[in-house]
């Protein structure tokens, strides 16, 4: 089984990070196929990132589909593209924040989620929202670092995210950690060590649904509003997206 | 791994049914320990019947959480019992119900659920609202037989669930179908081919949850208000019961 | 006219006190018929007592619909078994968590819970969801004492629960306060006093809602999902619960 | 014990049958005191109609106010002036459609209304929404009948509201039917009978709700929002209203 | 192009300051016609005040639309009359607390409400909920002054209003302020420089909205639940406002 | 002043048609640049065109702010790449749906849309549940005929519409019609005597909005997640994009 991981953003350093964590957690039998757009920005920290960002993901998802991934995963917390990239497969696609809010629903009444930039919380707000989570979170609570900073991991940056999460968990009764930013893929084991109580990643949990999903013979509906898009053409630099 | 699949209703074709799916569906080294009540309804179809169920769901908790079981699955849509088994597990809990709703709302943007009697589906509806999932379901249709019907499945019986996952499908704009009973769990792949579009049958999808949380190193959490219940008696015949 | 009031636990002096307050409150002619199921939990500060509890309740209800009682109050803060006691009844059926809410809200735009522990705090707003009132309760909050606690009420518990009325006045704006326990049902008195706003005790508001709905020729509707249970085997333990 | 019941509308005939009702259903040592205003519309089906009613409320209310009334009740099924009318009064104040809700959705999961014009349908939805219910209301059905059809009752206006209460319980599965006009206050038996599911009166739902808080010495909430109104001059017709 | 302007309070002075601050906006074209009622509470502070004001903003929604009006603003932030004052008129009728919350929900992803007394809070959050902005709105807060004390504009006053803003803006993350009275609607340029992010103000607000909908040849739909009041008798002192 | 009106989609005809509409109904001293990006889909009915047509939004932005517009409208009723553009902009940007929503929500207690195809139901859905309207929408009626086929508006395309948005006025209730796609602009007034209550077009509404909040002094939120993107390296094609 293949499982193509997108990282939505151009930092080649962050998918290498994002790969390993994912073949990781996978089965023996699963392969991770990690990578990146071409083109686009070097972090996702704004709506703008997470618009242009989209074609990148598109972008790659045309290539899994053509190399006959299972399965696919967008390992931005935003979920950029999610939909249209739906509507590109008929395999299983999964977000790394509604994985990360699925499972974390599955283990406590109530979870928090530490994430990056306090300008980036209204992207998570609005997924959990979308997802039907709103009533389930009791925060999304910010580091204030930006994603690149995430790249050098050290004992301060774990004690930062901690300190959030702990501070979840005893003000507002949070019983699990939702992290927030695909950066995080390495910091699963040392945050629920710091934290004590379950701490989700998105990216391995993703991988794991989509592992489940197809094991179960289940794909992306491909009735009504998920399915193919409609052959059109596309015009100028985006004519080969058309169909 | 160890999984244990429990029906709280006390039916043992009904469990064997169940356990079949679930080993099926496992993965090689996963061991579905399959097992019902000693006490209690033949079948669940009322809030009377879930609420003794519920008894049986804690009992056959004890012996997998004894038996060192990794994860725990209860096999009834209306998940009986659900948040009790939470809190005397380290490992995860799943309910059926809840199981289907996550995967069903990870494949289309919108699902409805097939049950079996009229009068349960306002248990479904408590769910949807409960786990945050009421907006995406269009509706919960009931194809009024008796669980214990569900036995004895025929082409007949399989058409009858089919037509109304085509009703939903086709009237309200369904992209994916939840089946709404334990019942069902060998009816995942014929529904699957009557509907033509995605069937998420509860059973094997709580398996491949709890597998996948299994792998993630996660469980219930142990912080608030699923921590392991206060030690306090209890009397009389339920005197077992208390820690 | 005989109300029957369950206390759910087994603390037969927490029953003895449930019982005094509600013939207190009771019209003359109404006579209250308090009792604990024989076995369970001696009290219920969990989702695992609350769901062995339900048990005790569907059997003191067999014993309270045999007597020909009127109507019936579930006099703990969870409302545990209510539903399916409301299918075993023709007469109305009331969980003072629910009679609490519905009173508080005639009397104020907003209200707040205060009740003992926190791990129990999510209890009252799946509630709290379910019934319709989470917009209007400004917080449920906890003064981290057992149940049990309360049966030695003296004045520095008065002043635990004020306080923690109070602040929900002063901070939250609420106007109203709901006791959140029915180990409460004596401090009615002393709390409205102490907090110096509407505050409902929920066995009397039970006790008053039951006697109005009679009064008023209402019972629960025998119409659709709280008809009485299917008849069905019951077996093992619970034999004599089948119908 | 008086009770206060206010007809917002200025027909006589109207408040005279409202008062029979409320007194038919009252205890023994229960005094109503049936009025209405003496300027406003003569019946109310609009939100215009609602508005000007709701000086009529106040008009009234002053008067139950000052002869000591200990609660209050408002015989419109919009609920015209109830916040205003709290604000005035340290006893209770029921508004008939509240009343109705609250005591409906203690008897069935799902209930519906039956009102008279589809126009005044937004004024029911408004409230359900206000007061916490609409998840709980299947829906508003109208007769398209006015207000004040309901005058001549006869055999053929029941069957009319007991066709739209058979089809929300057939077709919508709700369990109970509230009463949507305070004009319908002497239908309540008859349509009981022909409907087979409990139907919910809201003037005699109020009465009943009145008495119980009094006795359990509750009454509006003086903290906050209710609290009686800043004392100020109010000029030319209603120079009378200042405080 | 006609709007009337209508302050549902007495106080002359605030009337003229509404109607500057309305004409000011104005389009060159456009004449604002700025009234009060005759009768009625000097300021609006309760529901009791509302009550009554209601009536008053029905007297002068008579007069603008003998008058020809185009349009129609209720400038108070209880939006008082709102739906009756929208049956009576062909044209568009806009509340100032509505229109506050429609442009800032444009400009930023949430906002905050600045208003004066704490008791009055409730009804700006009762508006939020009826609108759907609830979401969207991270709180109503106080400044504790009475309406008629804004008269007396000056820096405290300002700055009282601004450090509210501006605690929104930096402890809840509210992007855009909303000013929640009439009274402050000359204070928007020095609110909007005092607090540095986007400071709308109802009055002007409801002019630009009044404007745009007469030019878009839209305005009140007379079809269904706004349709004008069925004609009917009305008693007694409010006879002139039967139909 | 300069609104820059942008037609997400690639068809030329579309976007004279659309600049026309806006051209109409703008002030005269509002001069209207209407232009659609040079790369994308060439009509928009699905999440992938909509995903890609969001980046050709965020090159016109860039072309519209340095042009100085000070305003802009993103003209396809899904809203593509709108949060993006807020950041962009110092000066407002509308959507058509949310600019049809919110007038809609102004004249009518309730309002329904029609659109386009049946699959991009869901995009409407979404952005209602986004904004706030959920509940004031009676549904979404789709045509289910491409956006492309709106170029040749004729008669029997006006009856298609208009028969959609009668029976949301008499089936629904809905008092007002929102018309769901950019290519209708031309349709507004053909549509508004065919339908008989008030039809609301996106691009002439958001035009007015625009001019409105101009005039009003009034912008994007610079501040929290609307303030403009962070710095940083964009790569590839998307060099350009970078800041």
């Amino acid at each position: 089984m293949q499982i193509q991981v997108i990282n939505p953003n151009t930092s080649a350093s962050m998918t290498a990070k994002i790969g390993r964590a994912a073949q990781a957690i996978a089965r023996p039998g699963t392969t991770i196929l990690a990578s990146n757009p071409e083109a686009g920005p070097v972090s996702i920290e704004s709506h703008y990132d997470e618009a242009v960002a989209a074609v990148g993901v598109i972008e790659e998802m045309r290539k899994g589909v053509e190399a006959g991934c299972a399965a696919h995963v967008i390992a931005c917390f935003g979920d950029p593209g999610l939909l249209a990239a739906r509507e590109m497969a008929r395999g299983p696609v999964l977000g790394i924040a509604e994985a990360g809010f699925h499972l974390a629903s599955l283990l406590a009444t109530r979870f928090a989620v530490v994430t990056t930039l306090t300008r980036t919380r209204i992207i998570a707000e609005h997924l959990l929202q979308r997802y039907g989570f709103a009533e389930l979170c009791t925060s999304v609570r910010c580091i204030d670092l930006p994603v690149l900073a995430l790249e050098a991991a050290d004992d301060s940056l774990i004690e930062l995210i901690a300190a959030e999460g702990r501070r979840a968990r005893d003000e507002e009764g949070a019983g699990a950690i939702v992290l927030g930013c695909g950066g995080m893929a390495d910091l699963r084991e040392a945050l629920s060590e710091a934290i004590g109580i379950p701490v989700i990643e998105g990216v391995s949990a993703a991988v794991k649904l989509a592992e489940s999903l197809v094991d179960l013979g289940l794909g992306t509906s491909k009735h009504g509003d998920l399915a193919y898009p409609i052959a059109k053409p596309f015009s100028g630099r985006f004519a080969h997206l058309g169909r």
